[in-house]
């Protein structure tokens, strides 16, 4: 960081193509626009990466302020330790899962075993692919898609709060991020076959967000509901301990979501890509809105007063339901997808409940269900998608994850065990598993 | 998001001037300058409109942390809510208003009635304008702009805090958003007549800042203080019940503020921008500085005690200060600025109870006041300010707004009726409006 | 920001070299490119600096979250104050310590006093330099370094927490802001002996962490433990009052991290420099999940409990680990560079209670013992790097910082005494000195 020797060659720079190389004398326009596009997409993937970071302090927050403050401890760390676990696993197996990379030179055990670790050691700009360098750089790449991975897992953190074990959970994270997410992911962003058959999703709706969404229910039904949450047909509320949390957790995944959403443009080097950014910005807060206003409305029109969690969950459920098609509806398409959004969380969440299937923070109807819907709003407004094709790929990605997550929750359940003792529930993981309070001193009422 | 196919022709690419579109053999640098300039303009406004979304939440924790627990619920309610609305509020009628698209294809009634709705439904660059061309996405601009007009929305509800009723609020917030503030705004930054005249507003000191504070001076005038706040000539101090997340909110507040003054230059496209951009940020910065150094030294003085609340309305006084001239005043005197807002906020609080007008997060000394004393503060840095437009302006913006606002608050109280009953206030509005505590398991003292 | 006028000739623009200037006719590429380098590395400033200012909105939460709660209105003050004063501090003094501007002119006995606030009142682009217009803005540089300086400040404010008195510490702030730290930057900063020597320190584990754990060291052995921490030989636990602020203040850290050590690449503007950049991005995330996941391990296997107040420093510590080097290593390699900081938390928090050491927050393990491991690691993955050189100058930044901190230090105590009395401590800071509690409705336990 010396000013005066910042101008020195870099690693990178030796690794360089030629032609992008800074001439000092002439400049050819041509490399300049090349040069200007690969920086453009990689600055995009950058800015959207760290606001898709700030998501997982949004489920953070979110959680810990939904779950009951015997608890709370707990969820953080769960939360801190799945972000950490899910950026290890997806480095050493999940990235090159998603993005097969059969075409790059391996040699050795090591680079066979885990050959995106190969890859992502080339430093900088890699000298193989003039192809890359017409997208953005891989770091650049990597760190961005690392991000949605992680989102995937802290969606199911939330439903399974409360009463999971932290070790099982978190093997359930590291299956979840290393092999389950990226293989299906694959199939779409990595070309495969759900891509290849039309299959659109823009940002995410089925592929980050009901991937997140199934996980958690098959654990919510194989883990059972909590320990007097559903007594003599009736479901006892468990109100969550610190509701200005819960809303900053919004409020933080809300504005994170303009990279998550926006970011999925890929490139923002023409004024084709930027426009078309700031089209999804708009959308994404849009239907954000229409989510949040429609819970609102709902909620005191069905019990006489506005409920925060269902406006909190109708705001998460408008950008799910927008995170599939972000770019072509119209504000107020966007609107109107989001707002349906909000309605599906004001009735699922009661659904669920009826259903027995204890779901803490409403994930699943936020994540899962809005998630579906987001991916069949597709083609109302993009002449490109196909009905059969959305609802087919929702079914193969719904049917694997399913299957896929019951057999790992199945065997953590037979092996490890995947709930804590009874005592431990009722007097709360926080010191029973962790011996550490997280507000020691405020006195419970 | 599949990389393969991610140079696919995207909806707006279709709609480019075809200038705009990137030739593969020979690139002309006055076409590339040209699309530069667009895209890093754009940038602008999305960057700096996801900092000034964050103010959002700002204001939500600061006010969360500034009211009394028994109303925290409800006060996250407010913010979520009217910053949804504000968003389909200016959407539908707010920015048309404020930038009046007269020039604009209009077709049928839904587009006469919502002319706004029908120019943003055009996809990307429009193709209308060559004008826009130069400037910069029409998305990015609703976003950035939006953002501001929900800010407007965000100070009024701190000030009418835990007595005022929560639908009442919402359809003011409706009205002001969608009306008052795009109106009154237009005379400025849509080119009106203040604009003319030589009005310098740079961010909004007056635009945003007084008239959020008009708005909520005169909430706070017919709503009357909380019960028990004055008595037998004393004022009762009614602490926040969470310092924390109000010193939370104010840090997010000053984030936001370098999108809000720095966005607002408009143009990043140019060495000369972004030198000025620069400016702004590191003015900007030292003006919050110089509000809480002088708050907490002040407070020292007169009470013995620095005073933290005063501390954090002393940063934000500051930047309202700075946010008229954000660019000309040296670091030297912007700190100063700042420092003299951080003056205000100190002598403005007591003032304000002296007169019995119940403020409960300090909103009117820090957006109202400091944002008269910032637009007067151009003329010492600006040579083309003049203190006559600077102060007829801050006139012309108060009138409008006290008696637009006040026919808002007056027909609302002979309707609805405006405030909660006494024992509603007295037991809180979490529990009897809203049936959820923000922090149900923690003992009150 | 009225949007007709916004091309308007700006106060810069009249500033500028001619070659700066946007021909309308024919355009240089080799022209377009300077200013788009210009741009773009001014733009990393910008950005890179908003995360870093985030930072002191992550040591304040992170802080808050660790005291007692009868002291974090008093922790709370601290870090808004400390914050301001550095701004004003670095401005007025540090910066031209930092960076000498010899060469520039100085005229009077204001600018001959403060050099640094004559140069910098230069507007925007500074006419003096064809050297700068290759480089960046310069309130961008200013605006970026400062949050540096500041984050100084912050670690030490947590290590001497809950019994240190407001205005000895602020005085050591400014002290520490206005000379030490900027003193000794110089060095390697603004290019002096230890730069010329060879010594790398990319982001400061050195230059920035090492000196704010020094300062902070040096502080906790002058100031004395906390009444109680250690008792017959046995160290009595305090813990945090709310450890869901302290986890969102680690998450905001490790967002804020990204601008620390992208930003350091100090240049955007080619190809090369953002494929760095990403690299740095990337193997920033991995470093904290390196020390995250080792800390939740160790904690298991050393108490059969995970630790959260570890974990959260171990992925403060994987992070400061990484900071002097986050652009050669591998991302395999900055897992475990993160991971022996997270080793060295676990076992040096111990420790240095051992040594009756009382460091509230952590701060001395994850910033001074991090930060050294994170000096000598890079000549683990750079080749450029000597042991030698990198050993020499921690010790010569350490033992400055040591005998410059002592001195402030003891000065103060002599003069106006540095601790709390004894009364005030154990009652709590904020009844005693500021008459405000943070949490004053929550009863304690």
């Amino acid at each position: 960081m010396t000013r005066n020797t910042l101008i020195s060659a870099t690693l990178t720079a030796a690794l360089l193509p030629a032609g992008a190389a800074f001439a000092q004398d002439t400049v050819d326009p041509a490399v300049l626009q090349t040069d200007m596009v690969f920086i453009l997409n990689s600055l995009l993937f950058l800015v959207g990466g760290f606001l898709v970071f700030w998501m997982a302090a949004g489920f953070a927050m979110l959680e810990a302020g939904l779950v009951r403050s015997k608890n709370v401890t707990m969820q953080l760390t769960k939360n801190m330790a799945l972000f950490s676990l899910a950026a290890i696993a997806y480095y050493l197996i999940g990235y090159n899962l998603m993005y097969p990379l059969g075409d790059w030179a391996v040699d050795g055990v090591f680079s066979a075993l885990f050959p995106a670790v190969a890859v992502l050691e080339v430093v900088g700009v890699d000298a193989a692919g003039a192809d890359d360098y017409s997208y953005a750089s891989t770091g650049s790449d990597f760190f961005f898609q690392l991000m949605f991975c992680a989102a995937t897992a802290s969606i199911v953190s939330g439903t399974v709060a409360e009463r999971i074990r932290l070790w099982p959970f978190l093997i359930f994270v590291i299956i979840l991020t290393g092999i389950i997410y990226p293989l299906q992911a694959s199939w779409k962003w990595g070309g495969g076959f759900l891509d290849e058959m039309g299959f659109l999703d823009f940002a995410g709706s089925t592929v980050v967000h009901s991937v997140g969404g199934w996980a958690a229910l098959v654990g919510a039904i194989i883990l059972g509901p909590r320990i007097g949450k559903y007594k003599d047909g009736k479901t006892i509320p468990m109100p969550g301990s610190n509701l200005a949390l819960a809303t900053l957790g919004t409020f933080i995944l809300w504005m994170g979501w303009f990279g998550f959403n926006g970011g999925s443009q890929l490139a923002m080097g023409s004024v084709g890509d930027v426009a078309d950014i700031s089209r999804i910005f708009s959308n994404t807060n849009a239907a954000a809105a229409g989510g949040a206003v429609t819970a609102l409305i709902l909620t005191q029109l069905l019990y006489k007063k506005p409920d925060l969690t269902m406006i909190l969950n109708g705001a998460l459920a408008g950008l799910v339901s927008i995170t599939a098609e972000p770019l072509t509806p119209s504000l107020g398409a966007a609107t109107l997808i989001g707002a349906v959004g909000g309605v599906i969380v004001v009735f699922a969440v009661p659904f669920l409940d009826k259903l027995k299937i204890d779901d803490v923070v409403g994930a699943i109807p936020v994540h899962l269900f809005a998630g579906i819907w987001g991916t069949i709003a597709v083609v109302f407004t993009n002449g490109d998608a196909s009905l059969g094709t959305q609802l087919y790929s929702i079914l193969v990605v719904g049917i694997f994850t399913v299957v896929a997550s019951a057999i790992v929750w199945f065997i953590l359940k037979a092996t490890l065990g995947i709930r804590v003792g009874e005592e431990e529930e009722i007097t709360g993981l926080d010191t029973t598993e962790l011996g550490m309070e997280a507000y020691p001193e405020f006195s419970k009422g």
